[in-house]
């Protein structure tokens, strides 16, 4: 990450640091240390004060860290994690209190606690708050982790054809996204006719059949940054309650995007989506309308029902109604979105 | 998994629970939910008591959970996580303190604090402790993945020539181990030349040259469990120094595999491997000469320094240790291995 652009982020962090009182925050969350320092690597907390920021990582890494890591005094620990941290804390001196990250487990916190001389607190989506917000290089980032989904997508849609299996077509997807640049940012879900009614099928042995539906559920990270999407089609006819889901699923997710914008309350735009699946008289999704996405595939704002607050503008999300009718059928479609004043900017613009 | 296999195992985590005197476990990990219920989807928690073991999951894997849970009882949750948990806990009568895994994280504790009637405590590594010892089933099916390790590393060996990218080698790799029913339990590792300095490199886009020399980590995961390779070869002539650093390693890990057996301390193994290499005057390794392996990539026993205990017969561990020169090279080994009563047995059986 280029120095101005870490600067600023951490210059948020601390915004955020300071409004809630917090002197010294511990980062255990693989993505917040990646906002917080430019690491990407793993098994490394950052601690970050109102003037530092460290990098507590290992020997595996020392070499990544020291390249990745232009803002941040590393330290190389040799014995726990803990210990390192309650070692760097201890000489801060400015530190009474130190907040760990509520997303750390518990024995990762008493392990801290049992170690670290000053008081320790816990402190609940201080850098995930602050990750809502995309800068520019993320949306780019963003953008071109959805080319690549999409170019893969489309050069592993010339082995569709009888014969294939799930995890063949799984297994071509992600080769093509991987010669492209990306990585699959989580394990691609590939499920042919009715499996697909499972939202979170599992690919296995099952082979394409004529006129068999497919849904496709994958994700791409570039430089550390998700997209997400699904697309459903058909090697040959579909029957007419296919038609029919698919039918309502398009019109909800753009009903939904329709609503997408700054300032609008978000469970109006998943309202939107599920109204217009009831309306046809089909069975409405269990799972959210959408999530943010972005170092995680699943971030903050969470687009569901019973959800308080409204959009904002630079916040990045997916819309992704579906129709799921076990034995029979699911249909799934979901894109990204930019969110802007006036509207949204979709970031995964693949032919449906 | 089979019935009786699924009744030995919470046998075995209930006698864990009784000693621990725990009546209600609530489990959030989701290799533990895998162990206790036999699902192996995502996002879903088990609750296990003297009497009944639970499956907490939602809308998305309501039928792959009603396939995979034949001893559990399967509850569909429709709002958050923590209150349909409470719920449950509520209505089992002989439940005064219910205790969560530490490995949850502290808002998740927080939250199922807020929501249960009953005392709420937390547990460390009951579980866990349980999956230390595998079974038949168990060590099958790690076995099955390290013959897909083998298999799929054999036939990526054949698009081995100059030019090619340490990317696409990792994208041949998964794409071959895919093909053979495995997958990925963590992202390859494909080092070339230098690079091997750093154990967790991530592979770039980096050439392979004449004589270059290449690191492989790689993890297959079949029917939910793991197994964990490295493998250094060179195409062409390696260097002098490549060599020596080679033969202290292969010599490392032969003198850590002598001393396993079941009995024999942790560290001792540990201290077997790092004195061969320090015998070399090569730099000893900063990172564990070993791990167990199962549900995930890294689990109990640690084997390392400072480690207390001894292994146990049915353990599964790997035994890797490496040397690392910055700029120059580097060099690891990793097979895995069953720990047995007389010594151990490979379950990750290639030529080096």
């Amino acid at each position: 990450m280029r120095g101005e652009r870490q600067r600023e982020r951490l210059k948020v962090v601390r915004q955020r640091l300071k409004k809630e009182k917090i002197s010294c925050l511990v980062v255990t969350k693989p993505a917040n240390v990646t906002y917080t320092t430019g690491f990407s690597g793993g098994d490394s907390w950052a601690v970050i004060t109102g003037r530092a920021a460290y990098l507590l990582t290992d020997s595996r890494y020392i070499e990544q860290a020291r390249g990745q890591c232009r803002l941040c005094r590393i330290i190389e620990r040799r014995g726990p994690m803990a210990e390192a941290a309650a070692k760097l804390i201890g000489k801060l001196k400015s530190v009474q209190t130190a907040a760990m990250e509520k997303s750390a487990s518990l024995d990762t916190f008493e392990a801290l606690k049992k170690n670290v001389k000053c008081r320790l607190k816990s402190a609940a989506g201080v850098v995930e708050s602050c990750r809502r917000i995309k800068d520019s290089d993320e949306i780019s980032a963003i953008g071109t982790a959805g080319r690549i989904a999409a170019e893969g997508l489309k050069r592993m849609r010339r082995r569709l054809k009888p014969g294939v299996s799930e995890n063949e077509l799984a297994g071509v997807l992600d080769f093509e996204i991987r010669k492209l640049g990306g990585r699959n940012c989580f394990e691609t879900i590939v499920a042919f006719g009715s499996n697909a009614s499972r939202p979170h099928h599992e690919p296995a042995a099952r082979r394409l059949k004529k006129n068999d539906c497919i849904l496709i559920d994958f994700g791409v990270r570039y430089k550390s940054y998700c997209c997400d999407l699904t697309r459903c089609f058909c090697l040959g006819r579909p029957n007419a309650l296919y038609k029919k889901a698919y039918e309502a699923v398009v019109k909800a997710q753009a009903a939904a995007i329709k609503m997408v914008k700054a300032g609008v309350e978000i469970d109006k735009v998943d309202a939107a989506a599920r109204e217009v699946i009831a309306g046809y008289g089909l069975p409405v999704y269990g799972h959210g309308t959408g999530h943010g996405l972005g170092l995680e595939v699943h971030e903050l704002p969470v687009v569901s029902k019973n959800i308080d607050g409204a959009l904002a503008a630079g916040e990045v999300i997916t819309i992704e109604p579906g129709v799921y009718i076990p034995g029979k059928l699911g249909v799934r479609i979901e894109d990204d979105f930019l969110v802007t004043k006036s509207g949204c900017r979709v970031l995964s613009g693949i032919a449906k």
